[in-house]
């Protein structure tokens, strides 16, 4: 039941691969570590839950073997923790060849991406993404960061992943919340790039709800595509790929200005999806049924589909930062119907206004 | 008289503008600045000389304009002015159009180049190099780094320059030890790749310590030349670019046992590249006669040829950690002749410690 997505990338193509019970199975490893020294480096909750699976199929392929284990949480998405990763690297005599796997969920995934890109400027890296959220989307595109003091993701790099390994199995574990968070991202594909895939999530979202293990794969499997498809267009986020943002922009905002943490990242970005839809209603490009749809869908996955009560000034000056945003411009990724979106950097202040004012 | 070497690195190629006056003219800038943010980065020293006439050049060109001025010196390739550098564009409101600039020596357009290579997961960059070292060696190649307690340029990213304007004329404040460290670097190339360049070096050496013009203008090209030449074929440095590192598994040792700042890079440099000359003729691989002209070359340039006194198990630890290395073998590059180097990890350990040992 193992099936594998290939991203396309040229000279930094990687696949993905998804099932249940790889992380146990040497035969994922060996390819990638034959011969090479390899350090996991794994979330403290994710270590003990699987680390000792994960070890005992990587280390006869490897030369040399170590595990770091990082405290859970978003706040070591930071220099600090980077610089204690790389300082144990060194000292354990880690080199170019050495390869980096990644053992946990979007934190861990981003966090020793960007380790890897920087390190010795850039060595291999393996992700083992084990929530819904990162099986889904920062396994595909190469995006790793850290978050600044002043805003989420901002420094960073994109660096491919060598491979991916998404063990379905490890959402038994994953708390519903998570799970939900997971989905935002998943019907957010359906509605910027799939019609049909929407429409199928609406049919079986209580088989995803009820951790089905042929539709998880399914929804990841068909998540990656879709991603794989539009970052193979577009690998540096020049064009196409800002679709992959709908609901970011607002979603980010909301993350930031209640505190990273309190909302989770798909939360926020089911709140934005929201934002952004009735935003696109209201400017014409939506019908009142598409927007119902998107709403309910969202809703029935246990996700939050108002924001915040926030301050106006607040949302502008977060959502000012925003990375698409270009010349001091916010940018907003609208859907069109469902299936399809556009980047737009020409949304009237005023309309926007009252919206983020709860008019 | 101004001159461009163009380094060819497909989407990546950017040309270096050698000459005179360049950094007073809005010409070199307008192409690159039109119509976007520009930031421009200097050291303390350099922005005192230099970056008025920098702003009165590119200020026409960009749209909005932001000085940063970092203290001088290589204490600054951390990860502390790397955060509030970023920190300063984000405040600023910097985007990914934003365009920053890096005028002074190589810590500045290393830390610079890193900061744009992770801000936002990459913005573009313009070196405008004020140092002969500079100008010869990180203005070709992309690489950018900061230090790690543990080790020197340990962190750091490819990411190539924009552009890259070497103004002949910020040479004539540079002091005298500084020249001299940077002509162990031009003298590199002739060893490693150019015979007839290296006895052109041995003929000119005086004009070149007097700074004439026209000789420095032909040094530094011909310098970026061979660099650029090297690196096109090897961007990321799997195989032919570890030649440029010549001297420098020894000479980064030296830095490194001695407390950075202590040893000119250049002059570790240089040392390092008679210890590997030395190793070369042990090993039967350079005649005495070649020994005696790159040593003699060095020392009439006003560099040391001799290490300092360290232990060897200083020594061994340090170039242990260097980044060349795979699977925990030191890796050096020695000299074949003049004109020509090759990559050895199977110096034996007897000769390489009696060597360090100074024996």
């Amino acid at each position: 039941m193992t099936s594998t997505v290939r991203v396309e990338l040229g000279d930094r193509s990687y696949p993905i691969v998804i099932g249940p019970g790889l992380l146990d199975s040497p035969r994922h490893y060996e390819p990638w570590l034959r011969g090479r020294q390899a350090v996991l480096v794994a979330s403290a909750t994710v270590s003990g839950l699987h680390g000792p699976g994960v070890e005992r199929a990587l280390q006869p392929s490897c030369s040399r073997y170590l595990r770091i284990v990082v405290p859970d949480g978003e706040a070591q998405k930071c220099w600090e923790t980077l610089d204690r990763l790389h300082g144990e690297l060194i000292a354990w005599g880690a080199d170019r060849r050495t390869v980096l796997l990644a053992l946990g969920g979007g934190v861990i995934g981003d966090l020793v991406g960007f380790a890897a890109a920087t390190f010795q400027r850039g060595v291999d890296f393996i992700q083992i993404p084990t929530t819904l959220l990162a099986q889904v989307d920062s396994s595909v595109g190469g995006k790793t960061a850290i978050n600044h003091a002043l805003g989420k993701n901002l420094i960073g790099a994109f660096h491919q992943p060598i491979a991916v390994l998404s063990d379905t199995e490890t959402l038994n574990t994953l708390p519903d919340r998570e799970l939900a968070a997971g989905l935002a991202e998943v019907i957010k594909y359906g509605i910027i790039h799939d019609s049909a895939f929407f429409a199928w999530m609406e049919a079986h979202l209580h088989e995803l709800l009820r951790r089905d293990a042929a539709a998880l794969t399914f929804a990841i499997r068909r998540s990656c595509e879709i991603k794989a498809e539009i970052v193979a267009q577009d690998e540096r986020e020049h064009g196409r790929r800002a679709l992959l943002n709908l609901g970011h922009t607002f979603g980010h905002a909301i993350e930031s200005l209640t505190g990273y943490g309190a909302w989770l990242h798909g939360e926020a970005v089911a709140a934005g999806t929201v934002l952004a839809s009735t935003l696109a209603h209201r400017m014409g490009r939506l019908s009142s049924d598409d927007l119902g749809r998107i709403t309910r869908l969202l809703e029935q996955a246990g996700l939050p589909v108002r924001p915040p009560s926030l301050p106006l000034d607040g949302w502008l000056t977060a959502m000012g930062r925003d990375k698409k945003n270009e010349g001091g411009r916010i940018t907003l990724i609208l859907p069109e119907g469902i299936g399809a979106a556009s980047v737009n950097r020409e949304v009237p202040a005023n309309t926007l206004e009252a919206l983020l004012s709860g008019r």
